[in-house]
Protein backbone atom coordinates (compact mmCIF):
# COMPACT_ATOMS: atom_id res chain seq x y z
CA UNK A 1 0.00 0.00 0.00
CA UNK A 2 2.78 2.66 0.83
CA UNK A 3 4.65 1.20 -2.22
CA UNK A 4 1.82 2.05 -4.32
CA UNK A 5 1.44 5.27 -2.97
CA UNK A 6 5.01 6.07 -3.20
CA UNK A 7 5.24 5.41 -6.74
CA UNK A 8 1.99 7.26 -7.50
CA UNK A 9 3.51 10.26 -6.14
CA UNK A 10 6.63 9.79 -7.93
CA UNK A 11 4.23 9.46 -11.44
CA UNK A 12 2.69 13.05 -10.19
CA UNK A 13 5.93 14.84 -9.60
CA UNK A 14 7.83 13.25 -12.99
CA UNK A 15 4.43 14.67 -14.91
CA UNK A 16 4.44 18.06 -13.30
CA UNK A 17 8.20 18.73 -13.82
CA UNK A 18 8.37 17.78 -17.17
CA UNK A 19 5.54 20.26 -18.13
CA UNK A 20 6.83 23.17 -16.12
CA UNK A 21 10.29 22.39 -17.22
CA UNK A 22 8.23 22.53 -20.66
CA UNK A 23 6.93 25.44 -20.50
CA UNK A 24 9.26 27.63 -18.45
CA UNK A 25 12.77 26.06 -19.26
CA UNK A 26 14.94 24.25 -16.76
CA UNK A 27 16.54 27.12 -14.90
CA UNK A 28 12.90 29.19 -14.69
CA UNK A 29 11.47 25.83 -11.96
CA UNK A 30 12.18 25.14 -8.68
CA UNK A 31 11.66 21.73 -6.74
CA UNK A 32 9.61 23.66 -5.01
CA UNK A 33 6.83 24.64 -7.83
CA UNK A 34 7.60 21.10 -9.31
CA UNK A 35 6.20 19.31 -5.58
CA UNK A 36 3.10 22.06 -5.07
CA UNK A 37 1.91 21.69 -9.09
CA UNK A 38 2.18 17.70 -8.06
CA UNK A 39 -0.06 18.25 -5.19
CA UNK A 40 2.82 17.73 -2.80
CA UNK A 41 2.30 19.04 0.53
CA UNK A 42 5.99 18.47 1.48
CA UNK A 43 8.26 21.02 -0.40
CA UNK A 44 11.38 18.76 -0.30
CA UNK A 45 8.94 15.79 -2.13
CA UNK A 46 11.02 16.24 -5.38
CA UNK A 47 14.54 15.85 -3.80
CA UNK A 48 13.32 13.07 -1.20
CA UNK A 49 12.06 10.81 -4.18
CA UNK A 50 14.66 11.66 -6.72
CA UNK A 51 17.72 12.82 -5.39
CA UNK A 52 19.96 15.84 -7.12
CA UNK A 53 18.26 17.86 -10.45
CA UNK A 54 20.50 15.42 -12.55
CA UNK A 55 18.58 12.47 -10.95
CA UNK A 56 15.15 13.83 -11.86
CA UNK A 57 16.09 14.38 -15.28
CA UNK A 58 17.80 11.38 -15.68
CA UNK A 59 14.59 9.60 -14.53
CA UNK A 60 12.21 11.73 -16.79
CA UNK A 61 14.50 10.77 -19.60
CA UNK A 62 14.70 7.37 -18.80
CA UNK A 63 10.77 7.01 -18.65
CA UNK A 64 10.52 7.92 -22.33
CA UNK A 65 13.51 5.62 -23.24
CA UNK A 66 11.41 2.11 -23.43
CA UNK A 67 8.64 3.10 -25.15
CA UNK A 68 10.73 5.25 -28.01
CA UNK A 69 13.21 2.50 -28.14
CA UNK A 70 10.49 0.12 -29.26
CA UNK A 71 8.81 2.68 -31.69
CA UNK A 72 12.83 3.15 -33.09
CA UNK A 73 13.73 -0.62 -33.13
CA UNK A 74 10.20 -1.09 -35.47
CA UNK A 75 11.00 1.59 -37.76
CA UNK A 76 14.82 0.37 -38.42
CA UNK A 77 13.18 -3.26 -38.84
CA UNK A 78 10.70 -2.15 -41.48
CA UNK A 79 13.56 -0.38 -43.85
CA UNK A 80 14.27 -2.97 -46.39
CA UNK A 81 18.04 -4.68 -47.33
CA UNK A 82 19.86 -1.87 -49.24
CA UNK A 83 18.41 1.19 -47.00
CA UNK A 84 19.39 4.40 -48.46
CA UNK A 85 19.71 7.71 -47.10
CA UNK A 86 16.11 8.80 -46.89
CA UNK A 87 15.56 5.46 -45.35
CA UNK A 88 18.01 6.28 -42.54
CA UNK A 89 16.24 9.69 -42.01
CA UNK A 90 13.50 8.63 -41.63
CA UNK A 91 14.72 6.28 -38.88
CA UNK A 92 16.29 9.29 -37.62
CA UNK A 93 13.16 11.60 -37.39
CA UNK A 94 9.86 9.54 -37.13
CA UNK A 95 10.01 8.04 -34.12
CA UNK A 96 9.95 10.89 -31.85
CA UNK A 97 6.77 12.50 -34.21
CA UNK A 98 4.89 8.93 -33.58
CA UNK A 99 5.83 9.25 -29.92
CA UNK A 100 4.41 12.95 -29.92
CA UNK A 101 1.60 12.04 -31.93
CA UNK A 102 0.49 9.30 -30.51
CA UNK A 103 -0.01 9.95 -26.86
CA UNK A 104 -3.28 10.68 -25.62
CA UNK A 105 -4.09 13.98 -24.47
CA UNK A 106 -1.43 16.84 -23.66
CA UNK A 107 2.22 15.91 -24.68
CA UNK A 108 5.41 18.10 -23.41
CA UNK A 109 7.96 15.46 -23.68
CA UNK A 110 9.05 17.42 -27.12
CA UNK A 111 9.08 20.63 -25.50
CA UNK A 112 10.87 19.06 -22.42
CA UNK A 113 13.81 17.81 -24.72
CA UNK A 114 13.77 20.96 -25.87
CA UNK A 115 14.35 22.59 -22.70
CA UNK A 116 17.20 20.21 -22.02
CA UNK A 117 18.58 20.59 -25.46
CA UNK A 118 18.89 24.09 -25.06
CA UNK A 119 20.19 24.31 -21.43
CA UNK A 120 23.90 25.02 -21.17
CA UNK A 121 24.10 22.57 -17.92
CA UNK A 122 21.99 19.58 -19.32
CA UNK A 123 22.12 19.34 -22.63
CA UNK A 124 25.05 16.60 -22.44
CA UNK A 125 23.11 14.42 -19.86
CA UNK A 126 20.71 14.15 -22.82
CA UNK A 127 22.76 13.00 -25.43
CA UNK A 128 24.96 10.90 -23.10
CA UNK A 129 21.62 9.28 -22.32
CA UNK A 130 20.19 8.74 -25.88
CA UNK A 131 23.39 7.28 -26.81
CA UNK A 132 22.49 4.85 -24.62
CA UNK A 133 20.03 3.89 -27.53
CA UNK A 134 20.76 1.14 -29.76
CA UNK A 135 18.50 1.65 -32.42
CA UNK A 136 19.37 5.22 -32.53
CA UNK A 137 22.98 4.64 -32.81
CA UNK A 138 22.15 2.34 -35.57
CA UNK A 139 20.84 4.36 -37.68
CA UNK A 140 23.07 7.49 -36.89
CA UNK A 141 25.37 5.15 -38.01
CA UNK A 142 23.62 4.37 -41.09
CA UNK A 143 23.00 7.60 -42.04
CA UNK A 144 26.65 8.70 -41.84
CA UNK A 145 28.08 5.61 -44.04
CA UNK A 146 25.19 7.30 -46.54
CA UNK A 147 26.05 10.64 -46.60
CA UNK A 148 26.98 11.64 -50.32
CA UNK A 149 30.93 12.54 -50.63
CA UNK A 150 31.55 16.26 -49.24
CA UNK A 151 34.17 18.61 -47.88
CA UNK A 152 34.84 17.86 -44.40
CA UNK A 153 33.32 21.83 -43.76
CA UNK A 154 30.08 20.74 -45.48
CA UNK A 155 29.34 17.49 -43.21
CA UNK A 156 30.35 19.86 -40.39
CA UNK A 157 28.07 22.78 -40.70
CA UNK A 158 25.27 20.25 -42.46
CA UNK A 159 25.83 18.33 -39.28
CA UNK A 160 24.94 21.59 -37.04
CA UNK A 161 22.36 22.55 -38.84
CA UNK A 162 20.44 19.52 -38.61
CA UNK A 163 21.23 18.78 -34.96
CA UNK A 164 19.90 22.25 -34.32
CA UNK A 165 16.97 21.87 -36.51
CA UNK A 166 15.32 18.02 -34.84
CA UNK A 167 14.84 18.72 -31.36
CA UNK A 168 13.20 22.49 -31.78
CA UNK A 169 11.24 21.12 -34.74
CA UNK A 170 9.53 18.20 -32.56
CA UNK A 171 8.77 20.35 -30.12
CA UNK A 172 6.84 22.74 -32.84
CA UNK A 173 4.70 19.65 -33.56
CA UNK A 174 3.82 19.14 -30.53
CA UNK A 175 3.38 22.77 -29.65
CA UNK A 176 0.49 22.54 -32.16
CA UNK A 177 -0.51 19.31 -31.62
CA UNK A 178 -1.44 20.16 -28.03
CA UNK A 179 -3.15 23.32 -29.51
CA UNK A 180 -5.54 21.72 -31.84
CA UNK A 181 -6.45 18.62 -29.68
CA UNK A 182 -5.94 14.91 -29.83
CA UNK A 183 -7.94 15.13 -33.35
CA UNK A 184 -4.86 15.89 -35.39
CA UNK A 185 -3.01 12.71 -33.88
CA UNK A 186 -2.87 11.39 -37.17
CA UNK A 187 -1.03 14.50 -38.93
CA UNK A 188 2.99 13.30 -37.60
CA UNK A 189 3.23 11.14 -40.54
CA UNK A 190 2.50 13.90 -42.97
CA UNK A 191 4.98 16.27 -40.77
CA UNK A 192 7.79 13.18 -40.07
CA UNK A 193 7.47 13.04 -44.69
CA UNK A 194 8.06 16.90 -44.58
CA UNK A 195 11.30 16.54 -42.29
CA UNK A 196 12.50 14.00 -43.73
CA UNK A 197 12.19 15.39 -47.36
CA UNK A 198 13.88 18.81 -46.20
CA UNK A 199 16.69 16.80 -44.00
CA UNK A 200 17.49 15.23 -47.18
CA UNK A 201 18.17 17.96 -49.57
CA UNK A 202 19.86 19.86 -46.88
CA UNK A 203 22.19 16.44 -47.26
CA UNK A 204 22.20 15.78 -50.88
CA UNK A 205 22.63 19.85 -52.28
CA UNK A 206 26.09 20.20 -53.31
CA UNK A 207 28.41 22.16 -51.95
CA UNK A 208 29.21 25.74 -53.28
CA UNK A 209 33.65 24.95 -52.76
CA UNK A 210 32.89 21.75 -55.44
CA UNK A 211 31.82 24.44 -58.12
CA UNK A 212 34.72 26.88 -57.59
CA UNK B 1 32.63 63.74 -16.05
CA UNK B 2 29.67 62.11 -14.18
CA UNK B 3 28.11 61.46 -17.66
CA UNK B 4 30.57 59.48 -18.88
CA UNK B 5 31.37 56.87 -16.02
CA UNK B 6 28.22 56.28 -16.17
CA UNK B 7 28.13 55.29 -19.82
CA UNK B 8 31.20 53.22 -19.25
CA UNK B 9 29.19 51.69 -16.37
CA UNK B 10 26.63 50.95 -18.77
CA UNK B 11 28.38 49.50 -21.19
CA UNK B 12 30.19 47.01 -18.58
CA UNK B 13 27.05 45.97 -17.21
CA UNK B 14 25.74 45.45 -21.19
CA UNK B 15 28.62 43.33 -21.47
CA UNK B 16 28.80 41.32 -18.56
CA UNK B 17 25.00 40.41 -18.82
CA UNK B 18 25.77 39.53 -22.67
CA UNK B 19 28.48 36.90 -21.43
CA UNK B 20 26.17 35.30 -18.47
CA UNK B 21 23.22 35.20 -20.37
CA UNK B 22 25.48 33.31 -23.19
CA UNK B 23 27.10 31.05 -20.66
CA UNK B 24 24.39 29.93 -18.75
CA UNK B 25 20.64 30.88 -19.96
CA UNK B 26 18.45 33.70 -19.04
CA UNK B 27 17.12 32.67 -16.68
CA UNK B 28 19.50 31.21 -14.70
CA UNK B 29 21.41 34.32 -14.07
CA UNK B 30 20.49 37.45 -11.49
CA UNK B 31 20.96 40.78 -11.48
CA UNK B 32 22.66 41.20 -9.05
CA UNK B 33 25.33 38.23 -10.65
CA UNK B 34 25.66 40.80 -13.59
CA UNK B 35 26.71 43.38 -11.25
CA UNK B 36 29.07 41.66 -10.00
CA UNK B 37 30.40 40.13 -13.00
CA UNK B 38 30.68 44.10 -14.27
CA UNK B 39 33.05 45.04 -11.11
CA UNK B 40 29.70 47.25 -9.61
CA UNK B 41 29.53 47.05 -6.27
CA UNK B 42 25.92 48.33 -6.37
CA UNK B 43 23.81 45.23 -6.67
CA UNK B 44 21.00 47.13 -8.02
CA UNK B 45 23.16 48.31 -10.53
CA UNK B 46 21.52 46.55 -13.27
CA UNK B 47 18.05 48.19 -11.84
CA UNK B 48 19.08 52.10 -11.69
CA UNK B 49 20.62 51.85 -15.33
CA UNK B 50 18.31 49.88 -17.06
CA UNK B 51 14.57 49.23 -15.36
CA UNK B 52 13.29 45.52 -15.56
CA UNK B 53 14.84 42.78 -17.22
CA UNK B 54 12.88 43.21 -20.34
CA UNK B 55 14.12 46.65 -20.77
CA UNK B 56 18.22 44.96 -20.31
CA UNK B 57 17.37 42.72 -23.11
CA UNK B 58 15.91 45.37 -25.40
CA UNK B 59 19.11 47.26 -24.81
CA UNK B 60 21.35 44.35 -25.23
CA UNK B 61 19.58 44.31 -28.76
CA UNK B 62 19.77 47.07 -29.74
CA UNK B 63 23.15 47.95 -29.47
CA UNK B 64 23.66 45.06 -31.89
CA UNK B 65 21.02 45.89 -34.22
CA UNK B 66 23.06 48.97 -36.34
CA UNK B 67 25.61 47.54 -36.70
CA UNK B 68 24.35 44.44 -37.76
CA UNK B 69 22.29 46.40 -40.47
CA UNK B 70 24.81 48.23 -41.77
CA UNK B 71 26.33 45.02 -42.95
CA UNK B 72 23.05 43.42 -44.15
CA UNK B 73 21.58 46.70 -45.85
CA UNK B 74 25.37 46.16 -47.62
CA UNK B 75 24.70 42.51 -48.32
CA UNK B 76 21.30 43.34 -49.92
CA UNK B 77 23.07 46.09 -52.00
CA UNK B 78 25.51 43.31 -53.41
CA UNK B 79 23.31 41.55 -54.73
CA UNK B 80 22.38 41.46 -58.56
CA UNK B 81 18.97 42.70 -60.62
CA UNK B 82 17.85 39.06 -60.98
CA UNK B 83 17.88 37.38 -57.22
CA UNK B 84 17.67 34.14 -56.91
CA UNK B 85 16.75 32.08 -53.57
CA UNK B 86 20.45 31.30 -52.82
CA UNK B 87 21.01 34.73 -53.35
CA UNK B 88 18.37 35.85 -50.78
CA UNK B 89 19.53 33.00 -48.28
CA UNK B 90 22.66 34.62 -48.53
CA UNK B 91 21.14 37.96 -47.25
CA UNK B 92 19.54 35.90 -44.66
CA UNK B 93 22.69 33.66 -43.58
CA UNK B 94 26.09 35.69 -44.01
CA UNK B 95 25.38 38.98 -41.99
CA UNK B 96 25.42 37.37 -38.65
CA UNK B 97 28.32 35.53 -39.25
CA UNK B 98 30.08 38.49 -40.87
CA UNK B 99 29.49 40.40 -37.76
CA UNK B 100 30.39 37.32 -35.25
CA UNK B 101 33.73 36.43 -37.25
CA UNK B 102 35.08 39.97 -37.94
CA UNK B 103 34.52 41.12 -34.14
CA UNK B 104 37.96 41.44 -32.45
CA UNK B 105 38.54 39.59 -29.37
CA UNK B 106 36.10 36.85 -27.64
CA UNK B 107 32.06 37.45 -28.97
CA UNK B 108 28.62 35.97 -27.04
CA UNK B 109 26.07 37.75 -29.45
CA UNK B 110 25.72 34.90 -31.30
CA UNK B 111 25.41 32.82 -27.77
CA UNK B 112 23.03 35.90 -26.45
CA UNK B 113 20.68 35.18 -29.25
CA UNK B 114 20.44 31.87 -29.03
CA UNK B 115 19.47 32.51 -25.11
CA UNK B 116 17.06 34.62 -25.93
CA UNK B 117 15.95 32.45 -28.85
CA UNK B 118 15.34 29.62 -26.39
CA UNK B 119 14.01 31.18 -23.64
CA UNK B 120 10.28 30.61 -23.42
CA UNK B 121 9.78 34.27 -21.82
CA UNK B 122 12.26 35.98 -24.44
CA UNK B 123 11.91 34.63 -27.77
CA UNK B 124 9.11 37.15 -28.58
CA UNK B 125 11.19 39.82 -27.78
CA UNK B 126 13.70 38.89 -30.26
CA UNK B 127 11.38 38.29 -32.76
CA UNK B 128 9.96 41.72 -32.11
CA UNK B 129 13.16 43.53 -32.23
CA UNK B 130 14.54 41.73 -35.58
CA UNK B 131 11.37 42.66 -37.29
CA UNK B 132 12.21 46.43 -36.71
CA UNK B 133 15.48 45.61 -39.19
CA UNK B 134 14.26 47.19 -43.04
CA UNK B 135 17.30 45.00 -44.79
CA UNK B 136 16.23 41.76 -43.13
CA UNK B 137 12.19 42.34 -44.03
CA UNK B 138 13.27 42.87 -47.97
CA UNK B 139 15.30 39.58 -47.52
CA UNK B 140 12.73 37.41 -45.45
CA UNK B 141 9.92 39.14 -48.69
CA UNK B 142 12.88 38.39 -51.33
CA UNK B 143 13.46 34.24 -49.60
CA UNK B 144 9.70 33.95 -49.52
CA UNK B 145 8.60 35.23 -53.31
CA UNK B 146 11.52 32.97 -54.69
CA UNK B 147 10.83 29.87 -52.58
CA UNK B 148 9.75 26.62 -55.16
CA UNK B 149 6.10 25.76 -55.54
CA UNK B 150 5.47 23.54 -52.59
CA UNK B 151 2.47 21.91 -50.68
CA UNK B 152 1.66 24.37 -47.49
CA UNK B 153 2.53 22.02 -45.22
CA UNK B 154 5.79 21.58 -46.75
CA UNK B 155 6.94 25.35 -46.33
CA UNK B 156 5.31 25.19 -42.91
CA UNK B 157 7.53 22.24 -41.84
CA UNK B 158 10.75 24.00 -43.96
CA UNK B 159 10.44 27.26 -42.34
CA UNK B 160 9.98 25.66 -38.87
CA UNK B 161 13.50 23.51 -39.85
CA UNK B 162 15.13 26.55 -41.45
CA UNK B 163 13.98 29.06 -38.15
CA UNK B 164 15.17 26.48 -35.63
CA UNK B 165 18.73 25.68 -37.10
CA UNK B 166 19.38 29.34 -38.01
CA UNK B 167 20.42 30.91 -34.69
CA UNK B 168 21.75 27.97 -33.01
CA UNK B 169 24.10 27.34 -35.71
CA UNK B 170 25.61 31.23 -35.69
CA UNK B 171 25.89 30.28 -31.85
CA UNK B 172 28.20 27.14 -32.78
CA UNK B 173 30.23 29.06 -35.25
CA UNK B 174 30.51 31.63 -32.59
CA UNK B 175 31.31 29.00 -30.04
CA UNK B 176 34.29 27.31 -32.18
CA UNK B 177 35.72 30.70 -32.72
CA UNK B 178 35.92 31.75 -29.36
CA UNK B 179 38.02 28.56 -28.96
CA UNK B 180 40.16 28.47 -31.67
CA UNK B 181 40.89 31.96 -31.17
CA UNK B 182 40.48 35.44 -33.56
CA UNK B 183 43.12 34.13 -36.26
CA UNK B 184 40.14 32.16 -37.44
CA UNK B 185 38.13 34.99 -38.12
CA UNK B 186 38.02 34.52 -41.71
CA UNK B 187 36.32 31.03 -41.88
CA UNK B 188 33.04 32.68 -41.40
CA UNK B 189 32.79 33.44 -45.16
CA UNK B 190 33.42 29.50 -45.75
CA UNK B 191 30.90 28.69 -42.79
CA UNK B 192 28.49 31.03 -44.45
CA UNK B 193 28.39 29.22 -48.02
CA UNK B 194 28.30 26.33 -46.30
CA UNK B 195 25.16 27.29 -44.71
CA UNK B 196 23.32 28.71 -47.44
CA UNK B 197 24.57 25.43 -49.31
CA UNK B 198 22.57 23.82 -46.90
CA UNK B 199 19.54 25.74 -46.63
CA UNK B 200 19.16 25.79 -50.31
CA UNK B 201 18.79 22.18 -50.71
CA UNK B 202 16.48 21.60 -47.80
CA UNK B 203 13.94 24.53 -49.60
CA UNK B 204 14.46 23.05 -53.04
CA UNK B 205 14.05 19.37 -52.13
CA UNK B 206 10.71 18.27 -53.73
CA UNK B 207 7.92 17.10 -51.31
CA UNK B 208 7.21 13.37 -51.04
CA UNK B 209 3.12 14.24 -51.42
CA UNK B 210 4.21 15.54 -55.10
CA UNK B 211 5.29 11.71 -55.77
CA UNK B 212 2.51 9.80 -54.60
Amino acid sequence: MRRDRSDETRVALLSAAERLFAERGLDAVSNRQISEAAGQANNYAVGYHFGSRTDLLTALLESHQEPLDVIRARTVDEIGDEPELRDWLRCLVRPQLEYIGTRPGLCYFGQFWLAMATAPSAAELLYREAAKSQPLVTTLNGMYGSLPALPEEAIRVRNLMSQNSLIATYADFERRRNELGASDSSSWQGFSDSMVDGLLGLWLAPASSDRV
